[in-house]
């Protein structure tokens, strides 16, 4: 159950409007890693969580967190097109280079569609999808989910703090910044707990019955390329990280195997397949069968 | 640039057909964390590196490699549907209640549009779609968007494991279960690898100027929800994982700020505002403007 | 703000498991007119409304209550999937004709992604996306797509009701109904009041500046079809429901006017224009101006 | 069964080029309340519809109309674009800041991909999809959508017209908008006589079987937000729309219920569960199970 | 200008209901390949084409020509899904293999959403998307890829023809396989046509100007896998069929020519950068600068 | 199986930075017929091919080369970027019309999400779908969709080349337009070879039995528009190009056939239907069958 107050985390004011920049939030309102995306994916994690306590209490809460986040920049978003131009004629433009720069640089919907108001879309105006959001049940898996999808967050705020000059717009960028800096760390810490309690370990999943993977694949570094500086990572040689194994490099791949040969479906597929004079026999086939129908 | 062989890495044959299960492998060709994903989000990634060296060797290598693992599996699809029932009449289904089960367990498209032969789609016919990978340029958020790509991917791998009886299949997804266990020690140990050279950082990105993110939210847990166990977990108290901070935690949510007041753009945007009597002066005095023009 | 609670609004609790049936509840979550779009739709309006008051406060408090819905049903989709066979062999298909059925009515991303989890998708696997939502900044216009959306949702919940014998997710659904009842008679409530008080009129927008449409079209219905019975409704005479114009009817389409000639874009758009000798002036003049550059 | 005229039911030809505007003008042919939305929603309608008579004929003509309606944009864009510039030197953008504007405000897939000619797209690019429409085979639900969609569709027109000073494309939409009035009064009366006659009632569906819904929540306004005017509307006290029950209003959510427990799925969907020993127990007996088939 | 008429070209009639096939029959409706594919295209072709006359007047019958076909087809899964089950009982499967075959078979959205109606989406229930269509201005780019449409076309429903044993369904698909004859036959004369009269030629475009192509590898077989018999084919030898070139054979691919240097952009996109040391110095200027700001 | 190598087939490297045509220059990456589409679409039609040999080898062959088309031109864009403004401040914008013009041209996501890097989207920033390819297991139907993608993607090519000035980029088009002109010949040499070998013939499928396709309708030009020149086409009269019909022209639609009478499923999908009063009825029945529960 979720209750919603008219409040909001943090103060979300810009100094002036800025239609541009309202097309450039967008991204972390409804883009691949923006707010709509972490609080649906903490959401889904939480209610197909298989244990209760402490895990599924911090996905509940950081959902509910960022269902205020998409609030603050959805308020920011209005704030900035509250002085959109609607209609530019051109003598404004001759006068005006910045009014120029404006007509490209803005979301053509945030006008026609929502009346100057921000829409769950990204950037470039692709719909927020539920194909961005992971939510798999296997905690560890998830957590290192979280940890990246609030690295790429952060760093896609961090782009957008260098694209403004806005000390409103800057302000409310430096507290998600500070939210993202938590988030990344909360989920490295819970990804750990999960690991120190055995509750789950790498290689994921962990507890996938020994000896039906073919281990002798487990740990070779194989070169598929040409770069001759794959052999220099800590990939190519020594213990793995989980523990379990030893990396060894291999240069060039290995020969392979023969591939199975071209199948051959039912005719009635009117697939391409070898014999020229078949394409007859198939027909004379098919027709008599048919006629008999 | 790009060579094909016509090898494959592993044996890739089935046993017998399996129209159905042919269509549940199109989760890890065509889905979100199928091979088109990783093989795509590897390349460009290194596309996009902008480093030479052991890591974009390795994206390189990666990249190709997975490539192949498409093929296996695309060929291992076609072989499932070789002999895949075209129609099916409701005196078959009388006789056999398998004929029956295959009926609604089939990609439809599997046979209408490709005529027993794979597709680039997920196991529920959804089209793979670009917005599935993750390239920033900033690499232990890649390599950790990797780590997850690989658990996921492992996961899903470790599920149809348990989905079929068919020992080539089994054989296959041996290999390819090996494959991501490397996969994720490989990225696993480039993360790490990227941190101990001093090239990035938690939380990403690292050299975000100090002083403009706001610290004194960066390393509270917050409770948005009332789960009593949230208190519990190593991200509530203690040293952050990023070294640079300490956890405290934070029961309610602070009272927070006003919400802006609402927006008042353009009448010419037709949006409902507070005065009742204003719609006819709105009106009056867009009348007005046009009158003129 | 949002803030979560570890209940919720209505128990959900299937009396045994159903993962065919649990596909089936997708639609009313992740579907174009499902959960996620009503909670997001009313959120957007809320957000993007322009005056504070009893409209906006009642688009938060929907909205609020609509993310508990999608709780509620995911958690039972959850229960439902509880018992989801992993894998089926064929014997178990020949003993067992529901068996053979479960095999096809499955959602295979809720076991093979989600491990037996609900989904931000609709029941043909389709996840959602923000093109389902509304939230234009005209109250009225956004009242009636809020009537429409849950008129179409109770409809489905009302479908799904006869899907089913399970006790439980009767009951859910029962307190479903009651809800979109409620929701539909206060979008049409508010969208009555937006009027009473002169905030806005049909036709939406009302004060578009009189004169500029060609009002000679707006009350005529005009036949593009050779039904008989257009003529019939209430639409082909008597007063318009706006109180404004009269209903005209008109029979057959009239006579129209002449289409545009095709246009000539640059010739190098390589467009097909209509010289068959004019393809070697261009290409001449295009390498002319070619050669000197 | 479909027939063209080579005739446009109105004039459709700018006064001058401008590709900028063109791109504007995709909004209403591709977009969520395009034409091409309406002539497919009306279309399906008409064909899913039960009945035969005035209201399937009503929907016949309108979705005729409307393909006319994708015809006179599509012209009014190609013409639009005719003097589309290909390519802009650095020179011309230094010498007219109108240049520059054109660069970032043109719909790049206009000019690359249909060679200066309209596409099925919306004005961000995206394409139009089937998920738009709305053909439920319940006429009072459609009704209501084809009333939401011609009050959308009318206020983005609106909002075009004030975004250009061509007279030309003024005239064009000023008889669209007309024709959108007609059609808000057309569904609307539909609506009505639809329920005049006794076909359909609201909520809808009328005449799901009495005492199935949970009627005690049937009026209920519950807030589950703090705005303290939600009970000011006309939704919180009173006769419901509907006529058959009275709202009453409740100040905060009734307390709850309690979630369901977390569920437990089979062992080899490898979901976190809460035992930490327990994963060693799961993977014994998985390996157990492995080791005898 | 369009006007519809309520008749068919054909009868559309099945003999009985057929839930399963309801939904097959959606691929052809809107698939990749489907009547609104072909419908949408050739309308769009028609409207951004730069010559009126012969070509035009057949792209713009023949989409009025299938926009019939549309109709044809949903009309008939309305008859198909006439007597669907909506809701099926445990008991029913035990007694009747084929009512368990039809649950997963069908389209849950034909029930659930529109109510026993057919949809514009595909057999697996993806929408139908913009997308899909080619109209680029160039008619024989276009009438190649009309050919290449009705070829899909015409397989797909050849496939289906085979899926159903009902006469009225096959009566149908056969008047429909009829017109897809035509019209591949149609547009491959429309193809030659334009290339007899001068209009376009192989290699579209082919008035590009000459010398700016770097001929040298316009006629080269280059092979890029290590099959062996690429170099039987008419491909590999001989004149081209352009008549401009001839054909070599070169059996592996040129050495290539080093990659460019990874880039370096602007430090504030925090991408990862070879020197290790340098993030300090990085973070340092940034901050420099910031500090001023 | 695929191998990489640090070489790229051609030179790519512009002669100076241009974000904005980088832009551009995605719709040949991940456009409708960008090179992911061409390098995927051969790939599975190789993957789906049901003959060893000459057409597989160069279906192979061509898919790996395109592989490294992608990657020549996001190294391009990779390197327009390398200099991409990050943040423009008014005071550039007053100063440089072309700053102004860069605002809205470049791709926000380019810079935004992958930080100055190639994606896999098209020019307007809708991510690459596999919705794109076509891979039917019909060899002559497939060779047909790839001349058409190479005209379709050769003619996007040449216009991208009238766009730039720089000497760079264009060099690399004009290899890009080599390699499409030999991949125009050489799909057109193997369509042509596939029918003189007898493997399939027009119209595709040739092998569909005869006698079950309405052949009175196989060679009708049937005019559903009333262009006066349909009938002067070669597709009007005279041989087909199938060599086994002959054209006829019928210069209006026939009449047609009766729709069939609207359908009736059953009553708890609360459709509407034609009885007023048969509303209660069914509300009764309904409601009788559910107290019998």
């Amino acid at each position: 159950m979720f209750v919603h107050t008219q409040k909001l985390q943090y103060p979300s004011k810009p100094e002036k409007p800025d239609a541009v920049y309202a097309r450039k939030l967008q991204e972390v309102i409804g883009g691949q890693y923006g707010e709509i995306t972490v609080a649906m994916q903490y959401s889904f994690q939480a209610w197909n969580a298989h244990i209760p306590g402490k895990y599924r209490d911090l996905l509940f809460s950081t959902a509910a967190e960022e269902f205020g986040h998409i609030e603050m920049l959805a308020t920011m978003v209005a704030q900035l097109l509250e002085k959109a131009p609607l209609g530019i004629t051109e003598k404004a433009i001759q006068d005006d280079p910045a009014v120029a720069a404006i007509i490209g640089g803005t979301d053509l919907q945030q006008a026609i569609v929502s009346g100057a108001g921000a829409r769950p879309v990204d950037s470039m105006g692709n719909p927020w999808t539920g194909a961005y959001i992971t939510a798999s049940g296997n905690l560890l898996a998830d957590m290192t989910s979280n940890i990246n999808a609030e690295m790429q967050g952060r760093l896609q705020v961090a782009r957008l703090y260098h694209m403004t000059d806005d000390r409103g717009v800057k302000d409310l960028l430096g507290f998600l910044l500070a939210r993202d800096t938590m988030h990344q760390n909360q989920w490295l810490a819970a990804a750990r707990e999960l690991q120190a309690e055995g509750n789950e370990n790498i290689p994921v999943p962990s507890n996938f019955p020994q000896g039906k993977e073919h281990e002798e694949f487990s740990y070779q570094a194989i070169n598929f390329s040409d770069g001759t500086h794959m052999a220099d990572g800590s990939w190519a040689s020594g213990k793995a990280p989980d523990g379990l194994g030893k990396f060894t490099y291999v240069d060039t791949p290995p020969e392979g195997v023969p591939m199975a040969p071209p199948t051959h479906p039912d005719a009635r597929f009117y697939g391409t397949t070898e014999q020229p004079n078949m394409v007859e026999k198939i027909a004379g086939k098919v027709q008599e069968k048919f006629n008999k129908e």
